[in-house]
């Protein structure tokens, strides 16, 4: 065959009169006037080809044959369109090319769905037939882009002094934590490896080896129930620095991510970023990730109506619980049936009800209405900046209930109303986050991320007396509502370890049957050390634009964790079960 | 603590007189003459530090309990070293740092073996101790040269034109090929992932996606019993491309790597590489992996003795097998005892026996000898260039065997004479392998390489009438007798994939049953492709001047697929097996 001389995509003006050879796939054939105009392909972009029969009759037979999706080479020569058939929406729609050889180098079946960006196709067969779907100019876009995150970062890490480091794939079941995905050992008779989760203990290992700057772009493991927007195995940024001043370091994270932005779609991302501690972005926005491009805040109206004559208000201050409202501007004309979907909405995210306010120029309406002093009405109008025409929606509940559910009907209001704006970015940082998590079933307290989080020294003495207080050198970057990534300083003292493992409820001895060979290392001249971990696929998703994890990744699971084009995963022979040891379970 | 201002191996004499603090671990202590000296390393290097007493009496009372690997940060003024103290052998020799502040910012106990490069130490400590044996500068510049490896080959491969793809770990077991690693799945009852022995099968689906050049980065694994240089899990450069000449492929992949040794090591390559067919490498260097650096080529007597008196050589030919020699050059004065053990050398390696001819003064010596006639010793004589003093090796045996053990003999002999010049690097291509090869056992025809990879052109009638003579459009670049990748052109249409699958003994139908979803995409408009697949690991560790693969993977895995330090594989919980469906087997 002949090989390409040029990509469709790049032919123009300035290429007019010179001879060309293409390589690529018919995207569209036309018959017109016994000419046949063929759109081709590659990815790069279309250009359009004429056969004419009287000029290349050998090339217009072929072409005649020719169908959406084959493969051809065309040789001919880059002419200029008449001014009425330029397609000012075609980067190449000013030329075309007028064929002197057509060669079919593979035939196509008609697919299953057209190549464009705009057909209307369900998801279960673009997954069954991911070749075709890639071949969108959308989902190669999106792949490109995703490239391009990759290569900026490393090279911005690279430059910044990080070495990329792989650690191993194939490693040690670890009991806290998410599921892990096993894997049968042949050679170590009853033994199993687990995928990594993350890999969290070899980067602090490499930091004990003094490699004191880590990153690598990796594959992680969870054998989670799947969310739309989890996946079991998904791409992790995952960095690590000691000696490096926490400060340092998160301005250096924000000017990779704002680096990123500009570099790859162009967008201006002004650095430092908001800083907001977990518990500020609860009360405020009633979440740990809050998107900061609408307003609607949370405001607590507890100390208002902890005398409320609405019972459900007061009642809830004197058991310790909180009252928060957020304003829904301009919506006091919604229909009751309007405000008890709400209402049911709230439910679903564990409210026990919605409580409800209209401000009306005829008075204020609602059930709440006529349980409300004057005072009281008062004070609520005035913290949450009501006026006339707004709806107040309120929880009642324990603190960080009523905050989460106020955050999500804030975000899911939001939505509704169009409240956010299109191309905005608003970066956040989210400190501060609680070390400790209460669980009341196992009666004691977990690592809300990993026992190596270190605590904040001012909270250290904490640490025995109100471990629920005590707050984690922790923080997440978050944007428009997702968490991009999440990090720590790590603890790199003995004794602030132990007085950790006592926390948790370890004797020393437990926590070295659970965690060894990191204790191990970190007696032998461990450094202070930090560092982040980002989730690629989102945040390519988000840079895309895109609303679907599943768009970011060539190849990528299903809710149930299939691959519907390969059909994995799949029954396997007999003889490689017994050559792991591993029989199937009857029940 | 005090954050580092600079890295102890940067300091040179032109920070004299600045203040400077440092960050890192103590190399060796010396007391001297009432000053306390501190060797600091960190990643960069080593600087010393000089305590007073006088000077800094806390510093001083500090850094008098500090022991090997503790970790410190030091504040003090960088000042030139006096004539007779200054270190040629150091970076940073000409100058010390008078310590104002030291701080232990972290203890250690005394390490299992000293933090230098030519310590002895055997490597199940080593393992181990990963953290305390990749502080080892030898150890910190093989990951080092490993980063700059991976950058290198992405941004080249990236201004080509290619795009990084990720490929799911996460996938079918495929019944040819080595034997899988399998990942139960939960979800899906009795079924099971298989971990990528590589992603052969994804990069064509990407080609048939028209993503054009892909690469990746990629983590592979083969459950096979290891030798060793093999690792369960390792890494591959993987790469394909549609539409790019052959051709043109091979000399980019010469430029990448020829590049890659000039900006790691400093190494200068000439391109292009030489090429040699699979044919002429066995014939001559008994390898398809031959080592270019020596001569003692092989020598095919096979004509010349096919009447010899020595009946071994006669038959042999007589019976379709073939007599090689190579020539020892000036080894005549072997004792019996030493040839004899290059006997038994051949014999590990398969042979029936090694013939030998010394050639003295005094006249030819050897089993052989008496068996040649005039002529027959003549035509020996100047096919192996032999003079006096030159010690002949015959090896009569089928053709493949007979070239194989004198290739390995050849190997063996190069080394044991020190025949190998040091520092160079002679790359080649090995080209036209077989496309087939014949099991015994399953009295059948299989792939060498995959069975989608393309026969030669040429050789396409030969399919269906003598399979054995196949040439593929295949090509391995090897190195100093290493193979370094190997890669292919695919077959791309219908009917050639069939001719193939014929030879293979396949029906249509077994074929779909076994490639089902890549024959499907092939028949949706595959353009011509091909590709090939580097081993990472290996040049890493020829770049690195290394011998053993263990050496340039951070946490590698011990030759029965243990990881020593985190002592993966495992047991795990009855309760995770329970929930994947399966047990282990009593027996």
């Amino acid at each position: 065959m002949r090989y390409r001389t040029h990509t469709c995509g790049e032919l123009n003006e300035g290429h007019v009169g010179k001879m060309t050879t293409l390589n690529g796939w018919v995207q569209k054939r036309r018959d017109l006037g016994g000419l046949i105009f063929l759109d081709v392909r590659d990815r790069s972009g279309i250009v359009q080809v004429v056969c004419n029969p009287e000029h290349a009759p050998e090339a217009t037979k072929i072409a005649e044959k020719v169908r959406s999706e084959f493969v051809l080479a065309i040789q001919g020569q880059v002419v200029s369109r008449s001014e009425e058939t330029i397609n000012k929406k075609m980067k190449t729609g000013a030329i075309e090319i007028v064929a002197e050889e057509v060669e079919i180098v593979n035939e196509a079946k008609t697919p299953p769905f057209a190549v464009e960006d705009d057909v209307e196709v369900d998801e279960t067969t673009r997954l069954k037939h991911r070749y075709i779907d890639l071949r969108r100019p959308m989902m190669q876009n999106t792949l490109i882009l995703r490239h391009q995150v990759m290569q900026k970062v490393r090279s911005f890490l690279s430059e910044e002094g990080f070495i990329e480091v792989e650690t191993p794939m194939l490693t040690k079941s670890t009991p806290e934590g998410a599921r892990d995905y096993l894997v049968p050992s042949r050679v170590h008779k009853g033994e199993f490896y687990a995928l990594p989760q993350s890999p969290q203990i070899f980067k602090q290992l490499l930091m004990v080896s003094g490699m004191e700057r880590y990153f690598q772009i990796v594959r992680c493991f969870r054998d989670e129930d799947l969310r739309a927007d989890r996946q079991p195995e998904f791409t992790q940024i995952d960095i690590e620095a000691s000696f490096l001043e926490p400060e340092v370091f998160l301005s250096m994270m924000e000017t990779m991510v704002a680096d990123l932005c500009e570099e790859t779609i162009g967008h201006k991302v002004s650095t430092p970023f908001e800083r907001l501690t977990y518990k500020e972005a609860m009360n405020r926005f009633g979440s740990d990730r809050p998107d900061l491009r609408f307003d609607m805040e949370l405001v607590d109206l507890s100390e208002m109506v902890k005398e409320s004559g609405f019972q459900v208000f007061a009642s809830t201050v004197a058991n310790g619980g909180r009252v928060r409202a957020i304003n829904v501007k301009g919506q006091a004309g919604w229909s009751r049936k309007q405000v008890d979907e709400w209402g049911k909405i709230a439910q679903q995210f564990g409210a026990k009800g919605l409580a409800w306010l209209a401000v009306k120029e005829e008075g204020t309406k609602g059930p709440v209405a006529k349980f409300l002093g004057e005072t009281e009405w008062h004070d609520i109008m005035k913290a949450t900046e009501a006026e006339t025409g707004d709806l107040l929606f309120f929880i009642a509940d324990q603190p960080k209930k009523s905050a989460e559910v106020l955050g999500e009907l804030r975000v899911r209001l939001a939505k509704h109303l169009d409240l956010i704006p299109k191309g905005v970015f608003r970066f956040a940082w989210v400190t501060e986050f609680p070390l400790l998590a209460y669980d009341e079933e196992a009666d004691r307290w977990f690592a809300e991320h990993h026992p190596f989080t270190s605590p904040m020294d001012e909270d250290l003495p904490l640490l025995e007396t109100d471990p629920g207080s005590v707050r984690a050198k922790a923080y997440d970057m978050v944007l428009n509502g997702y968490e991009l990534g999440g990090g720590s300083q790590r603890i790199h003292r003995r004794e602030v370890q132990e007085a950790m493992f006592r926390a948790l409820g370890f004797t020393m001895e437990e926590a070295k049957e659970e965690f060894g060979f990191l204790l191990d290392a970190f007696e032998y001249g461990a450094p202070p050390h930090g560092g982040v971990a980002f989730g690629l696929d989102r945040i390519v998703m988000l840079l895309a634009g895109r609303s679907n994890l599943r768009d970011t990744i060539a190849f990528p699971k299903t809710a149930s964790a299939s691959c519907l084009l390969t059909d994995a995963p799949s029954a396997v022979e007999e003889n490689q079960l017994r050559e792991l040891h591993i029989s199937l379970r009857e029940s």
